[in-house]
């Protein structure tokens, strides 16, 4: 099916998906989790043939690892959409104005419509991303990665053959198959069908999608993390952060890349931290200063400061004060997650204040931002910009706002 | 000063500003206010450069008419900064979440930080942004055109020097006096500084802009919307609905442009309100059943339903049924306002759940979509998308969210 068609489904169904009640979506995602675990045979399969796939073309054994499935993999792609059918629905809530004139407002929460999710590797986002967009009303339209394509066509297969015991309209949920770079640039065009573009994956492909799409896109997901420590920082609180920021788990976007130091505890902070990074294997990259405490390790240059490197590496800047690393946060940063430890009420308060990030933590690791975390029991990604929603997207960040207004015959004067 | 020099600068403010209290944003308010009754003469006087230059250049009296500034219209410019002032303040306001491993998360809310505007005509919109945007705490970089370039350079003088005597930082005002097509595409390309485009005027302004900005637009103000009159209207509410909402302004996006009329009535209904119409010098353009049923009028074009007139002229269709009526108004409408009459629960409800708009009314006129009708107290435009906001954006809609995260020492599992 042409892309235009797939549109023009989509947001047909859309108009229908909006007005569905909670329990038939909620029937929906239970059948598409029985249906996930009744064809997960036919799935592996596929995945087998994307994995042999990536295997012939040379990928890394940690990029195949995750594209890979296993029957627990499926499992857990299921049972996240049964857990979807038990959160309340997002759609129908509201605020209610009355006006003077006897007009009766109703703020009335309504899905966005269709929803664009461009995407790379893992196939578990395809079933995640599906139910997060059926559970709030919206039709969805997947554009994975080439290297996915027979898990992806799989997955859906299944996910649609679910959904539609259940009534869900045909063309909710699609899949585009052409995994050309055209297909990609066409959807980004979209306007008349879709109405908004998610990309999750790497700061280049979110870069991309930004820059060349007509469709309004919200950017997710790129995390280039920084930990502060202060002056007056617990040392043993502001190690076990940084380490478990940095070492926890180094492929999300929420862990830290950058340690910022005040320059007054540099000298008794440093030389023990940074033995314990390096134990952890962490490759670290510092400033001369940093360098000069601790030598033997590589020098940062000024790219390191704005990557995100999502690997174990480290870089490393002693700061003169804490408004030096605001400075530095808010120029490299990628506005996502960043955190100060410090004992210091001021320190806080400046820091939460001024530095201009989705989520600003005192005292706590970079590694809490996300949804479940948050207790939003969903998340679609994690909006690094300021408009529609910023930091972990939940149900709710899927949907829009209608004004419902009741008269009985007002005129305006 | 060049573009780029006055994004920075903008950006740079942005981060004073977020953090000014309320108390300090209100007296700045107070002394803009007075400021433009201070310097009126510069005002009036440099308008009248702008006013002679649009009739050598043949502009028409209406349009002319929109940029002539007066007394009065300056006094109603100054307040309304005075009345922003009286508003509460939308920043700093938050909601809390604890979480079961100590956390206390504040999602808090805080403004945007540098909105660019890029408009036509009315200088009475400088002031108006420059105020709501102050009041949120945000950077204002206005792109007015160049027909009123001289009124915009006086008024926007006047309220840097009013805003400077209340310690707002330099670069949160501003004026790009560059009135080439140039400085428009470099404004929609600055990423880096500008965080939302707010365009306001004509529809091919809003495409041009939405279509070719890599800065994040909202979309404002383009109102193609519809009267649809039900079997079971009252037909005497329904008459002065639709010449409320075509006549009492016909230049506002909120006026009807197209009225459509269930079959059963549309005999009984149409000459009445045709004539009527008339009468008040409305042009009529109908399709072939309305013209049968009301000939001498002028027939529709497929063109016509999707135009938005800002004049006297009103479309008229006979439709099948309330089915019909809905998917015109989704497919030629510009998702602003609509209306339905009826006295019947059933067709209310659909017409609510299904028309894809951003204000959907039952019995009342589409004209009071409006900032001030739903009692916000300021308005920055009426988003006609869905991303961010929807509907009359006020104060509330040039804010965002921030979370701040408070622990003692956590670190993930």
């Amino acid at each position: 099916m042409d892309l235009l068609s797939i549109g023009k489904k989509a947001k047909e169904a859309s108009r229908i998906l909006a007005n569905l009640s909670g329990d038939v979506k909620n029937r929906a995602l239970i059948e598409m989790a029985k249906s996930l675990y009744e064809v997960k045979g036919e799935i592996l399969c596929a995945n087998e043939k994307d994995v042999k796939c990536a295997k012939e073309k040379g990928m890394s054994e940690a990029l195949i690892d995750r594209l890979r499935l296993n029957d627990a993999r499926i499992s857990s792609m299921a049972k996240s959409l049964e857990a979807l059918a038990a959160l309340p629905d997002p759609v129908g809530q509201g605020e209610v104005i009355r006006r003077p004139n006897g007009l009766t407002i109703v703020k009335s929460r309504v899905p966005l419509g269709v929803i664009g999710i461009i995407y790379e590797a893992r196939p578990n986002v395809t079933s995640d991303a599906v139910g997060i967009c059926l559970k709030s009303g919206n039709s969805v339209i997947l554009r994975g990665g080439s290297e996915t394509i027979n898990s992806n066509k799989a997955i859906v297969s299944s996910l649609v053959s679910g959904a539609k015991k259940s009534g869900i309209p045909e063309g909710a949920i699609s899949l585009i198959e052409d995994t050309s770079h055209e297909s990609v640039i066409a959807l980004m065009k979209m306007r008349d069908y879709v109405d908004v573009l998610i990309p999750r994956g790497g700061a280049s492909l979110i870069r991309a999608v930004a820059a060349n799409a007509s469709v309004p896109v919200i950017e997710t997901g790129v995390g280039n993390c920084h930990v502060y420590v202060d002056e007056s920082a617990d040392l043993e609180m502001a190690k076990s952060i940084i380490i478990n920021a940095k070492t926890s788990r180094p492929s999300v976007c929420n862990a830290a890349e950058t340690l910022l130091v005040h320059k007054a505890i540099a000298d008794r902070f440093l030389p023990d931290v940074l033995n314990a990074l390096q134990e952890r294997e962490v490759e670290l990259r510092g400033c001369p200063k940093t360098c000069q405490i601790y030598p033997g390790i590589k020098q940062a240059s000024e790219e390191d400061w704005a990557t995100e490197y999502l690997d174990l590496i480290l870089a490393v800047k002693v700061v003169e004060n804490i408004d030096e690393a605001i400075e530095h946060i808010n120029r490299y940063g990628s506005s996502h997650s960043e955190a100060i430890v410090t004992k210091n009420y001021d320190s806080a308060n400046k820091f939460l204040s001024r530095v201009d990030s989705a989520c600003v933590y005192v005292n706590a690791s970079t590694r809490f931002t996300d949804g479940g975390e948050f207790g939003f029991g969903a998340e679609i990604g994690i909006s690094t910009q300021k408009l529609h929603a910023r930091g972990p997207m939940g149900l709710k960040e899927l949907t829009t706002v209608k004004y419902l207004i009741f008269g009985d015959g007002q005129v305006r004067e």
